[in-house]
């Protein structure tokens, strides 16, 4: 697999502006886009802002947030032009497995649409989680786009940082839109990412790893602590878990609030990612061990007046 | 005049990030936008991105690139959506005055186009140039954007800095395109920017003014010294001179590339501002004079063989 980072390589300015430029250089009006719901929210927006329609593929927490092969192949029409793909997950820390990849490989080769593949938590699969690639099928080579993101890799949130991996021909017009939007990524974040780049083999890199695997053991025991109150698919990847509330026939939005005002702990309402996340609220857990425990002592006390 | 930094201002990757969502913002299928020709290449990739039409008034190098106020008023139809004005202007230096100023406001009130005011330049006026701004007239203050960037006048390029003011209601549809493009302006070139603004008062905010002006003399000096192959408006801000050519039939793009190729001096084509640019090329003079003088050494001597 042969990348020339002059033809298929656009650094950009976060992993979202590589989405967000690809987009809108792949998608025209009335063009449809497949998306997995729950997702990351701005696929949606930019898929409107391109004129294209989003079309969501409903996941369900039992089935650990796993792409439904069947509901994904009954949505692609003629107008399909797109499929929106991160793995691991945000919010649902879920991680693609081969016969998925190869699935939507096929019916990419059937019906010639492209592929997109969110790469941004690429580096953070826990356990002994299979995994699988997109870029492992030459097939679908010139239909497939890849974007990764130094924010989270090197903590580097805020830099603004990630690149685009996308065929010669849709990366000339991603340039365009790029040069429009940006010029380019923030000079003084490469110098960054360099040096982050080079140093990574002396800086421990299975440290941050670790550290997170243990945070997630963590979040799972103190959920699993909370048995009236939560259900949850234990992510397999990336650092959130998207959890289902109990007890109230509350909306995550109002669940939330309500969570953040009595109990002062903040988390992302489901419906934030989409229909299927109403009923469930994201959590982070890449925060300390110490404040992952405050936040669940708080829930715990909290609950109680539920 | 009172700005809620909430409602009117967005920190964005850079003026240029400000200038298109913005654009995108404003400008719907088939609206028409009246940019200045000769002038800043992306306002027409923005305007074609969002759709729209780009329609360009011509100025005149023997005007000092003036705005032509009938011309202007005679391109408007009611498809006119939005006129964009750079002041000091990218490429040609020319400063806006009260005049046009009042005219186009008076304009606005009349047909409802929104006014786009380009001031990255505006900190870099040369001798006692009188000066106008958009942000004096009340009328129009619904639809006034205003962009800024810190790029030049804190010597910040490639930090990716700069904001928008806009109208509250204009200001919440640029959030969403925001969001969905950079998510946020590079934390760190914000930090960076807060220093800037923090430290400028010692740290001798003339100098630039004065070095620049120094240098836009001997720019000016060294083109008189060549009256056989260039003739130019003296630029009253900014630092740029886009001077036209003599002797040669070429365009500007292989005037360009024979300079580079022949003199070792890099200048752009003026055809990439405009049409109106054709038969120039823009000179930055934004280096120092050592360099100026050696840049216009080698041209001399090249003007020699032509």
């Amino acid at each position: 697999f042969t990348v020339d980072p002059d033809k298929n390589i656009c650094i950009t300015a976060g992993a979202i502006e590589a989405l967000a430029t690809a987009v809108s250089s792949i998608v025209e009006a009335g063009d449809e886009v497949l998306i997995m719901d729950p997702g990351y929210p701005p696929y949606t927006e930019q898929v409107v802002f391109a004129g294209g329609v989003p079309v969501y593929v409903p996941l369900q927490s039992d089935n650990g947030w796993k792409i439904d092969l069947e509901k994904l192949r009954a949505l692609i029409t003629p107008k399909t032009k797109l499929v929106i793909i991160c793995s691991p997950s945000n919010p649902t820390g879920m991680v693609i497995g081969k016969e998925e990849v190869e699935a939507i490989v096929k019916l990419s080769e059937e019906h010639g649409f492209f592929i997109f593949s969110d790469q941004a938590y690429e580096f953070l699969v826990y356990d002994a989680t299979p995994t699988a690639s997109f870029l492992a099928y030459p097939s679908i080579r010139d239909r497939l786009l890849v974007c990764y993101s130094f924010s989270k890799e090197f903590s580097m949130t805020g830099w603004r940082l990630g690149y685009l991996y996308a065929p010669e021909d849709i990366l000339a017009q991603v340039q365009k839109v790029h040069d429009a939007f940006v010029l380019c990524a923030p000079t003084i974040s490469q110098h960054a990412a360099q040096i982050a780049l080079t140093k990574k083999p002396d800086a421990d890199p299975e440290g941050m790893h670790a550290d997170l695997s243990a945070k997630r053991e963590l979040t799972c025991k103190r959920l699993d602590a909370l048995p009236d109150l939560f259900s949850y698919a234990k992510p397999q990847g990336a650092f959130y878990v998207l959890a289902r509330y109990k007890k109230t026939a509350l909306n995550s939005r109002d669940f939330a609030v309500r969570m953040l005002k009595e109990a002062k702990v903040v988390c992302i309402p489901g419906s934030a990612f989409g229909a299927q996340g109403e009923g469930h609220v994201r959590f982070s857990y890449g925060v300390s061990d110490q404040r992952l425990d405050e936040a669940f002592d708080r829930i715990e006390k909290w609950n109680k007046t539920l």
